[in-house]
């Protein structure tokens, strides 16, 4: 027996593209790969996660026309895909079993995963059945993602007597998160002496990046395949009985080339989803926008990436010469619009109002504003989306402004923290300077009033970050994260912003998600809150 | 017997202050209302809902503290509130019954809701046990929120020996809910032959508001108590044996007098509770900003709020005219700053980009964004939050800018569709003009460039209101709508911008929930789609 895994980058509620998907991946694995049998990822024929659409009549009619398709269109292999069953009693997250025509059997998920990022007991029903069916004279299993999580799923089909697991995933990324899967399924295949076929989903969708990384594991635990990362692949591997043949085994990457790839191919997927034509970004000197810009055209390519340097009264040369070098270096068009006609005019405006009471973070907002309407106003006229280049410990304690440099579309380094961001940085120099050197060695500024530094008004980036990391991640108390050795004041003070900014957190644009907790569907805070 | 009925507006997360508000409760019940027990609402400690501040330790830690607290501080009265529990096996949503120091019952909630804007499987676990407890010799059963719509925990209690049922509530406002939530008790009280007490918090909380209206019903199912709506009340019933003795009922209201209180009591909680000084807004001349500024002077009196006129080259005399007689007739204090030199700036700055490009939809977007500028610099300048001043039917179809006029702290009447606008703006009228007529009369217009009016780009708001309120709160088909009589172009297109429009409102700030679905936590669809 051949089994081919379907790792491919499906659309979320585009039903008729994801059927021809099925259609051209199934054939190809009969004909080119002589597979007796294609497994799918979770949701198939809706993407995944669907959200409300599920709660849509006609999402449940598509798709039963969709499967009605796929009997017509494919035979001479079996097909493993998901899809959401309108039950009796219910919607059910299933897979269905496609042979010569007809859906000979049937599965229904049985844990429902309703925490983190996901919602599924907002939409589905429980199924309690295992599902066994005979392919090629071995006995196959069937389960859906968070099934393989806890034993009883696969000791449910073991018991119905399955010789070999299939497992269907959309299983989102986040660091780690590659490893921890593997061992996670390892346990299972060993606990249950069963060997696993486990497939995954690849692509972003919103927030999340569906990172691949597909596998087989046989009995033992050990993996006898594992397909890349962040990529679209349709491995094939051949068994003897049930037990897995050797086949090609991709390694793991290191832990700054697997969030690089999970950014660009989440960039990418957002733009190329969404229909956009390119993006547009503000390039400061700084290093965010810069690591910003070089995620933009690793995505898409110079040609479809613009820069527009916005300098100010406060903006030093070497932040000029900087990212002009760095738009250079990668060859994509830059604009220089310096800011000081409009923030002139916003001053005399607001002159009366304003006479007789000091500066503060107010004229700081302005400038930020002012760039703001200038990225929009370029990003509306030439249908680019303009990428926002604010990275998570920033978004943690509100060290940004709203509608200004946290206005966009997509906002790629959103969920990285400052120091990830200065490894991804030298990680992206590697091969040779994209990223001008001074760009990471100077002392980060927001450039909003003279010699300004972050250092003024924040801790250490690597305090910093370790404090968000334990109060956001880990839902350490403040007591718990002073115990660990951090300044009272500092951490009182931090977890005080992270709590007072969730207002500005809530209109941010999405971005992704590469930490165990982002902001957004990760994360639920209320806005109004006493705590 | 007598049963007190807490209706009192708790803040989530602020378990001290909880804490205290129960017990003055309490002890005002006790000594001047001889009650013998007193109902609070659902998660009274916590407020609700308290969402992923449930995943944090030391809320769970101060509860507890809290609780002892109770124990200590309250004698002579049983008591009976709600927190979050934790169990062995997971936390739950519970109800303690405290009496002479110790707590001597409690009931886990058994049907947890998890759809439309509830989350509840995410924390919790669900109870299955009854709880009836000995008061004053009558055997009072208790339930939480959910588990009144069905029957089974009723009868559970009722078969426990429940003569009398209290239920703890949570349940939050959408037009036509107080009476759906009586007819449903109502029909729960019959079936099971018991009179019912429902306790029901008050207060706005993001964007929900808990509108009270708690109540009392015989065994009949006849309202024989009802509290007021939209505020705090502490109304205390006399029961012989387990039979409610006839009290003060108060009618229900209007519609538009329903919906204009919940507008009121939700921007009221907002500010106040996120302890904003006040709020300033920008006032155009047109109906949107005229209610806005009408609810917010009736939500925090004329002395809080400040508006601003912003005309530009595009606005007409009598919009200047009526903006500035509605302030004067409110009181409140204006600014008037156009917004022409900004504009200009903008303009000459992008020249070079824009040449020998047509004027578009940029241009128009430009003003709108100077003038959040201003407004944000206002508010940034004064400590008073923004007010948006967008609508339901334009927050659907797009019909707004991003960082232009959706920028704002809080978005009151981003659920009232643009009729209903109407509707509550001469019902705001009817003691005397508030808002100016030719405000209501005058057709609506966005004032963005020449002689523009809505009806160039949308349908008549009675139409475009009838196919926006089937296509999101009832999620018919595009078919099912035009069968209804409606264009095929006009249905098409409308419902179109509405899936297009998602990355917008997906950065709106939160507003009132009044309607069955409300943009938000109400209705999660996913960006990026190919529907």
């Amino acid at each position: 027996m051949r089994i081919a895994l379907a790792q491919l980058n499906f659309l979320v509620g585009d039903v008729k593209g994801n059927t021809d998907l099925i259609i051209d991946a199934a054939i190809k694995a009969r004909d080119e790969q002589q597979a007796d049998l294609i497994v799918f990822p979770e949701l198939t024929l809706t993407g995944y996660p669907p959200e409300d659409l599920l709660l849509r009549p006609e999402l449940i009619e598509r798709v039963q026309l969709a499967i009605a398709i796929l009997c017509e269109e494919i035979d001479g292999i079996t097909v493993i895909f998901g899809y959401p069953r309108q039950g009796e009693d219910g919607l059910y997250n299933s897979a269905g079993v496609l042979q010569d025509g007809d859906i000979i059997a049937g599965y229904d998920k049985s844990l429902l995963p309703n925490y983190s990022v996901f919602d599924e007991k907002r939409y589905f029903t429980s199924g309690s059945d295992a599902c066994v069916v005979d392919i090629c004279g071995v006995r196959v299993g069937i389960t859906i993602c968070e099934d393989i999580w806890f034993n009883e799923p696969t000791q449910r089909a073991k018991a119905a007597g399955a010789q070999l697991l299939v497992n269907l995933n959309a299983s989102p990324f986040h660091t780690g998160k590659p490893t921890e899967r593997e061992e996670l399924v390892s346990r299972r295949a060993r606990e249950n002496g069963m060997p696993i076929v486990y497939v995954n989903l690849v692509g972003g969708q919103d927030q999340l990046v569906f990172d691949g990384g597909s596998f087989v594991m046989n009995a033992e635990g050990r993996v006898v395949m594992r397909s890349g990362f962040f990529c679209e692949a349709q491995p094939v591997v051949s068994f003897d009985g049930a037990t897995p043949q050797p086949s090609e085994v991709i390694e793991h990457q290191s832990q700054e080339a697997e969030i690089y790839a999970a950014l660009v191919l989440g960039v990418q997927d957002y733009v190329q989803k969404n229909g956009f034509k390119g993006v547009v970004l503000g390039l400061s000197g700084g290093i965010d926008s810069a690591l910003t810009l070089a995620i933009a055209v690793d995505s898409l390519g110079a040609d479809r990436v613009e820069v527009v340097l916005m300098p100010s009264r406060y903006t030093a040369d070497m932040s000029n010469e900087d990212a002009v070098k760095q738009a250079q270096t990668l060859g994509v068009k830059y604009h220089i619009i310096p800011i000081e006609p409009a923030f002139r005019a916003f001053l005399g405006m607001l002159d009366d109002e304003f006479s007789g009471l000091a500066e503060d973070a107010t004229e700081e907002n302005i400038q930020a504003r002012c760039r703001g309407i200038i990225l929009m106003a370029l990003s509306n006229k030439s249908g680019r989306m303009l990428l926002t280049t604010g990275n998570k410990s920033e978004m943690s304690v509100g060290y940004a402004t709203l509608y200004g440099d946290m206005a966009g579309g997509f906002a790629p380094i959103k969920d990285v923290p400052k120091t990830m961001v200065y490894r991804l940085s030298k990680y992206r120099n590697r091969g040779g300077e994209v990223i001008p050197e001074r760009v990471i060695t100077r002392p980060p500024s927001a450039e909003l009033k003279p010699d300004q530094v972050d250092s003024d008004s924040l801790p250490d980036y690597a305090i910093l970050d370790e404090i968000l990391r334990r109060y956001i991640e880990q839902d350490q108390c403040v007591e718990k994260i002073i115990q660990a050795g951090y300044d009272v004041a500092t951490v009182t003070r931090i977890t005080r912003m992270v709590d007072n900014n969730e207002y500005k957190r809530r209109q941010a644009p999405p971005g992704v998600r590469i930490t165990r907790r982002a902001f957004g569907r990760d994360r639920r805070y209320p806005i109004t809150s006493g705590f």
